[in-house]
């Protein structure tokens, strides 16, 4: 650590967040925002996509100055292809991260159906029957267990070569599909298109950049509207569709007395398993023998967004809380799934007592301990994981431990279900809003921190700002936390917004900002925006919508990003990808794609520009439909 | 070009090279030598595998020397995790680029049973109902269509995510099976382990960097025994099993009276279209309308190895002739597919009056002209390919022409089929041979040229060190055109050879370098392997084999360098993918996978020194069977 350090204000909005850098630094442990200084500056070939490691002739990079000397790579790609090959790979990884998630819950569907699965069960029979019809799954009085078969021969094939146009298509504005069909970018396979975004990036395959990024958007569809949608829609029905309920957020909700167990990742597989046996009896007394006062089982990141949605479980923190959690010397144990979990959660946790488990055997880290998840035996394994959290807590130090603040109340559960049955089973309510111009329009904020942009700082900021235009925010993954923690997730927070949306808020008694879940759930919002499309007879990019990413750092993001355009959602991102050196890739992005899609990129830092930006688009759309500005 | 100019004779090993590349630097035309001192020196955090851009808290890159400032990416990964990251996926990468190539001979033969494939048939009926019998598909006495639609949805079930284990692990020996199972990389679907290894490569999910490069082993098994065996089975069932004949190879193959047209790529599905319409009565006279003598086709590549191997097409180069080709002014079009195709081609057909054609909807050039092909429509757009090459034809300037040298004589054809029948329909007279000590053992000398080397130098190096020692060598992809303008590929070869391979090459009439195919068709060596491990009752990894790719550049050449190394055959390499920069990850592939799998990689530029060290582990193979050494 050379250089000087930034005061902790410098780096979070958040007061938990500052007292834990500084307790960090106290504790010499590392944090995620001093490997950042350390990696500052970066390189600027690779910053700007420049870089190519596709082969062995190379490594390549190509002068970002017109003139350099290295205007080709060995193979003679130029920036434009390099860059498109680097962007569509880093689709592919966000898209495969989702997807991949999604056949996990085929499998454990498959196992239910089996009897091979103790401990998962069908939650939600009405939305099985309710999905599988959509599918076209003949669900009239057959057994639960036949439609569930059913409906996991359709989501694999989902996953295979042999289909034109993957399932849930079915929801979307036929205007819209065949906009994908002339594209040439209709998704059909989610790991189809996956493997051809990485065969079309090898060495002399697609050297057309337009075309390697309408491939990229090909792939992102087959994330969100297959493999993300999978994803949710079987988790709600393994685990129950989210309905709105009470919770809490900040590392406040860590108890200084109980055994505190943090679930960390993505799958609600391993979390909810996880979950019920902290909350077996014998597990509870277990726990007091060891002195505590009972379990406290937290959320971080997804996988918190989900059993908090489901379960009320409250948020400890997001993405870059999660090496500041451990700082509090609380945690007994995290127990991790997969994705967005950092690497130095190991040594993070080694400076305390905390025990840091991994459960996903594609999921490994150095280090760590092990206790492989599998459907049959997850219900044993997760004994196995509390048990380590209460041994661990005999070993806390108690006077290691800080929690830093109190938590804050908030509201969680709204899924579609949940929605429209706030409204009375019928969209009508909301949109008779949007017509009188009490809400303008619907932002869905989505993604990630990144330690490039003051923690949170832009996510609460953008919320904030759109709320005050009468722009109804969405918020899922990382923002959630975000969100929740500014008040913003509770009806309360609803004084923050403009009159209108004040107004519809005090009716419905709901907060400004509505929280539908983890990231794979950002397929919640693109199924709602094509209801309401349908609803109103267009397509999706004539809707006062807007999708936006402001803190983003994960592939994932990237993928949600382009699904979203490519729906005809356009999408704020607070800062570039590695896209830059590109000005065939970058104009594409910002601007080409709205004469392909009816929507684009819109990279804007600062939370008031963007959501000034956002609203002229909005204002052009209402008045495009008809309604006032 | 600042640096001064290396001499041609520096550069290749062979006379066409050597004056195409002086009249290209007389033409001032660029090629990928020029580009290679471009871009050298390498930056060396990317040469070492340790730059990371898979999110955008980054781009990182780790101090390769201890104690540097940059010891941890943002997120917390080290060295080993990055650099494992990176490998993942370059093994994706290739794995991808073979898979969907295969995936592809599926989709036609869905068009050949469904009728929508005019032109392509069931060339190979016997060797369609022999491959499904093995797939366990009821063969007797049903209709061939009926037969090919079954082998159809086992392939196709090869691509999805419902199998435990890919179709062709019934040629597997069951020891190397239970190694799979037990390690946990049974290939169980190529596009799933595909999208897996994208999924694990996302920041925050595997971060063991031994597991990460586990899950490598297991997509490139898929890669091995799924995506490019069913690209080569399949390819034999359509277009026929390639048999021993006659062709010629080097530049000299092109005719100064002749429409050249040159197929470059990899599929022989846009290639052998090509070639039929070239041999159409009417497209010979519009040929001869326009001056011409004939129609020339030439092949370059893997799809050049395609049309040799069963059309007995002459091939005009391998990968670092695909310019210098164009560059003797009478390439009249250069018909693509995809893979390895340099990006610079299109500026290097600008430079003469060649036509440069891209078919692949998922490989298209800008600057190129694109004619689509789909199985529907190839006869009649080969026809417009070929019409496009005539009226090139008659742009060229004759003045401009230089054909280098005359075509050396090659033999190829020899697939596994074509050995069997050579030997009588049983391998015994080669394993008598191998007991006797006649053939000590055998490699397979696959893949690339890469500017990083001398030209071909090291694959006729190791080919002619190899035969010396009695070992026979078998030859794919790139390899072939250097065995062949080294007289390697005649029978007359021989006399290079031990004494023991010339007296066996002499008795059964085959060169000592046997012609096995394209680079898919490396399925065709494991196959081999197999088979040969079965007869003995032995593993694949107690036999006296290697496999080796002294001059490989491509991702699929790790692909298949590492399915070859799981299946139990160590591999040499003359340099080093991207992995240096982690001890872990480099000791792992130099000599922790022999523990794991029986087998590792060697990194050994010399080929005599590579030779040596081959040599002694044959030794060693041979005494542990109870041969002599």
């Amino acid at each position: 650590m050379a250089k000087e350090l930034k005061p902790p204000q410098e780096l979070s909005i958040w007061e938990d967040a500052q007292k834990m850098i500084e307790k960090a630094r106290r504790d010499g442990v590392e944090t995620v925002w001093d490997r950042y200084e350390q990696q500052s500056p970066h390189c600027t070939f690779c910053e700007l996509g420049l870089t190519c490691k596709n082969c062995n002739m190379g490594p390549c990079r190509i002068s970002p100055k017109e003139g350099g000397k290295m205007q080709r790579g060995v193979c003679g790609a130029d920036a434009h292809v390099i860059v498109a090959r680097n962007f569509g790979r880093f689709v592919a990884g966000g898209a495969a991260g989702h997807s991949d998630h999604g056949r996990d819950l085929i499998e454990v569907l498959e196992a239910i159906v089996e009897g091979k699965a103790p401990g998962y069960q069908i939650s939600d029979e009405a939305k099985l029957r309710r999905v599988s019809a959509e599918l076209g799954i003949n669900v009239d009085g057959r057994d639960v267990m036949d439609v569930a078969r059913d409906l996991m021969d359709i989501c694999y094939a989902d996953f295979g070569s042999r289909k034109k146009e993957v399932g849930f298509t079915c929801r979307v504005p036929e205007k819209r599909k065949e906009i994908w069909r002339k594209l040439g970018i209709m998704p059909r396979g989610v790991d189809r298109e996956i493997a051809e975004m990485m065969h079309r990036t090898h060495m002399g395959c697609d050297n057309d950049a337009p075309n390697t990024l309408l491939h990229a958007a090909r792939t992102s569809l087959a994330d969100g509207w297959a493999g993300s949608m999978i994803g949710t829609e079987l988790s709600d029905i393994i685990f129950g569709t989210p309905a709105p309920s009470a919770s809490r957020a900040n590392l406040g909700v860590l108890k200084a007395d109980h055994v505190n167990l943090l679930v960390h990742g993505h799958n609600p597989v391993v979390s909810e398993m996880v979950l019920a046996a902290a909350r077996e009896p014998e597990m509870i007394a277990k726990a007091k023998a060891a002195g505590a006062a009972g379990i406290n089982i937290g959320g971080l990141c997804c996988t918190g967004n989900e059993l908090l949605m489901r379960q009320g479980i409250p948020m400890a923190g997001n993405h870059l809380m999660t090496e500041l959690a451990i700082v509090t010397g609380a945690v007994d144990a995290m127990v991790v799934d997969y994705q967005c979990i950092m690497p130095s959660l190991v040594q993070t946790a080694a400076c305390y007592h905390t025990k840091f488990i991994t459960t996903a055997d594609k999921a490994k880290f150095t280090g760590a301990t092990h206790v492989s998840f599998h459907p049959d035996n997850a219900v044993k394994q997760a004994r196995v994981v509390v048990e380590m959290a209460i041994e661990a807590y005999e070993r806390r130090d108690q006077g290691r431990v800080e929690i830093p603040c109190e938590p804050v109340d908030i509201t969680t559960g709204f899924s579609i279900e949940a929605l429209l049955s706030a409204l009375g089973g019928t969209l009508d309510p909301v949109l008779d809003a949007v017509k009188a111009g009490k809400i303008r329009g619907f932002t869905a904020i989505v993604g990630c921190n990144n330690p490039r942009i003051k923690h949170d700082s832009a996510n609460v900021g953008l919320a904030k700002a759109l709320i005050k235009k009468d722009i109804l925010v969405l918020a899922t993954g990382c923002v959630t936390t975000a969100a929740g923690k500014a008040g913003l997730l509770m009806p309360e927070g609803a004084s923050m917004a403009g009159p209108g949306l004040q107004e519809v808020c005090g009716a419905l008694g709901i907060p400004p900002v509505l929280h539908m879940g983890s990231c794979v759930d950002n397929s919640r919002v693109i199924q709602l925006c094509a209801a309401i499309a349908n609803a109103l007879g267009v397509d999706i990019s004539d809707l006062p919508v807007w999708g936006a990413s402001p803190e983003w750092y994960s592939e994932k993001a990237v993928a949600i990003g382009l699904y979203c355009v490519a729906s005809g959602i356009p999408v704020q991102i607070g800062t570039p990808p590695h896209i830059t050196g590109s000005d065939v890739v970058t104009n594409l992005a910002l601007s080409g794609l709205e004469d392909l899609v009816g929507a684009a990129f819109l990279v804007e830092a600062d939370p008031e520009k963007a959501a000034d930006i956002m609203d002229e688009r909005i204002k052009a759309k209402r008045k495009a439909l008809g309604l006032s500005e």
